[in-house]
């Protein structure tokens, strides 16, 4: 994977994709599937809704670090299932075939096969609405993987994969964009 | 418009669109252009990023309450305009030729050419992260507009339009489900 500048990482989180989460937490790896982010600032900083009805809760709050990594559509069978199981039970990894990589720094692992990955330090937790607030902090691209077409969740069990691109707009919006998109 | 349950409300945001931002303060009804929204509750509740560096701001802050329209990709233009100027120079409604109807329990206007509108009160800020906690509260879909695709910002000025929709991946999700969608 390449290093990605900083700079761009959020318009990885920008479109609301859905992603998954890893964590290491007692020597365990773990993934949550969500779709609860936001972008909070271009820095790269995220907000993230959950709570501890989360397996993944504890090892957030206790590590305070994560991994956010980003699923194509060919991923997005594994990624309903993976949100509808708990690592209380299964190691993910092992189980969906999913490969571990050792991020620069955080413990919390890469996932091989997502397309992008981001490594973060929990910098706040808003315990009344159950939001974190994440900071990127190193993010990696896979550029031998073409394609990057996110999908997204509509909430009722199913999902929209990304469709046609619109390219035209860059100009109207030129003065509202932050240096190095 | 028809009403839409309340418990299905939170499928409009939770894919992450576009979407705009209106508001009526002091008289005066403007619009938003914003991506940095995420789904906190299924009741529905919502957070929005955004701080004073928006002319919207002020509103949001006085008058505690807004809509959240959702805009299909045949107005992916107008948003990125709407996006690119400010309230304070221009009534946004006239000059981009859309139409401010009447919303049940808030003075915010819904935007007609808009397929879904959902009233909002705004029930808590988190100053210091620039968060809106808003409560979703009656919401509106435009059964004569068949076009529901919408679109998602890349934060670069690009857009991408919804797509190929993943449907047989609702019996892995059934058990994750909220009862109501």
């Amino acid at each position: 994977m390449k290093q990605m500048p900083l700079s761009k990482v959020f318009t990885l989180i920008e479109p609301g994709p859905v992603v998954l989460i890893s964590t290491n937490h007692k020597g365990k790896n773990n993934i949550m599937t969500i779709s609860w982010t936001m972008v909070c600032d271009f820095t790269p900083r995220f907000a993230l809704t959950t709570g501890d009805w989360n397996y993944s809760y504890e090892a957030l709050i206790k590590t305070k670090e994560c991994a956010i990594s980003i699923p194509n559509a060919s991923l997005a069978k594994k990624a309903a299932q993976i949100g509808s199981c708990s690592g209380a039970d299964i190691d993910k990894f092992a189980n969906f075939k999913l490969t571990p990589l050792k991020a620069r720094f955080v413990k919390a692992p890469l996932i091989k096969e997502c397309f992008a990955n981001i490594e973060c330090k929990i910098t706040d937790h808003i315990k009344k609405h159950n939001i974190f607030i994440l900071d990127g902090i190193c993010a990696w691209i896979d550029e031998k993987n073409k394609d990057r077409n996110s999908f997204h969740a509509i909430g009722d069990g199913t999902f929209v994969v990304d469709g046609r691109k619109i390219k035209n707009l860059r100009s109207i919006m030129k003065d509202k964009l932050p240096t190095g998109v």
